[in-house]
């Protein structure tokens, strides 16, 4: 199984295991990817953009977003898996229409 | 290479092929992640949770839903690149905290 | 009449003259005001700090991003009215947290 | 004075007090609009419609509700002001343009 499949099914695993399937429709999941953007966003708005480079963040702030970018993730596939979408194949669907865009 | 490293070098190569590095700071992608995220969930706003589903979305809707989520997807990993996290990683231990959490 | 409640009369009356009503309900309004703050936000991804300046945006761009303020306060202004909140009563009262924090 | 002006003026005198003029560039604003906008669509993403009627709120629930307004209302009115937009006038021009669209 490749890796976002295998994280598909891990997330999958947990929201059944807590009967999170009816509150999981697309919509809400939407949502969801949207409030966790907004706190991924929120981590750098008041850095300059030297100040948001690897080199120059904090192990406690870089902590902080890589966990904002996991919850992202999470939901991502969550709905990608809801709306039985595969991530990969759309990704590079997405690239190849972006090749001829640029 | 596992899967998401091979699309990290995939939207790496498109981004370095157009020069874009220079505008590829995390401060930057987190706003693209933000924005993307904006669109996804302007793609169900006025659904109700049944239109939302797979069953009742339409091809043509559920294509633009698809190319929403490789957006988001492509910024988020795009974003973990410059940062060097590894999301399959973070997702696993975000879901770790989670199992302690709920 | 204030001017909040004027407009909020004038967005009243257009979703109403289109029958939009049962659209609008708060979980809908919010991600209304969630998906043009992504529009916004995406105004200014590829900007530096510099670069978003007033004195340094084009008068294009200026009113591009004029319209994406507009988009965001017309539905935050909807969401306020059908929540029957006074937006102009909580901002006050947030400002008055937010002395006590900071 | 009108009601949008007076709550300007008052966003205003609360970042100077505490010199953060010199993070209210336009750019880290609109990600904060975007990142309260985030924390407004996370407060409805597990409600249904129905669940999300003020009738159907608690006091409490109604009360964060108010206070992810009065976020996302204090950053766009900081946008605004920073930007030198007039927000009532170009919530009326944006209508003007939506009725000629729909």
């Amino acid at each position: 199984m490749n890796e976002i499949d295998s994280l598909k099914v891990e997330i999958r695993a947990f929201a059944d295991a807590r009967d999170w399937e009816q509150f999981h429709t697309p919509k809400n999941l939407s949502m969801a990817v949207a409030g966790e953007a907004g706190e991924l966003v929120a981590e750098f708005q008041w850095l300059t953009a030297e100040q948001s480079m690897k080199s120059a963040l904090s192990a406690e702030k870089l902590s902080d977003i890589e966990l904002e970018i996991a919850d992202v993730a999470i939901y991502l596939i969550r709905l990608a898996d809801v709306l039985n979408v595969d991530v990969a194949e759309v990704v590079r669907k997405k690239l190849r229409i972006n090749e001829d865009r640029f």
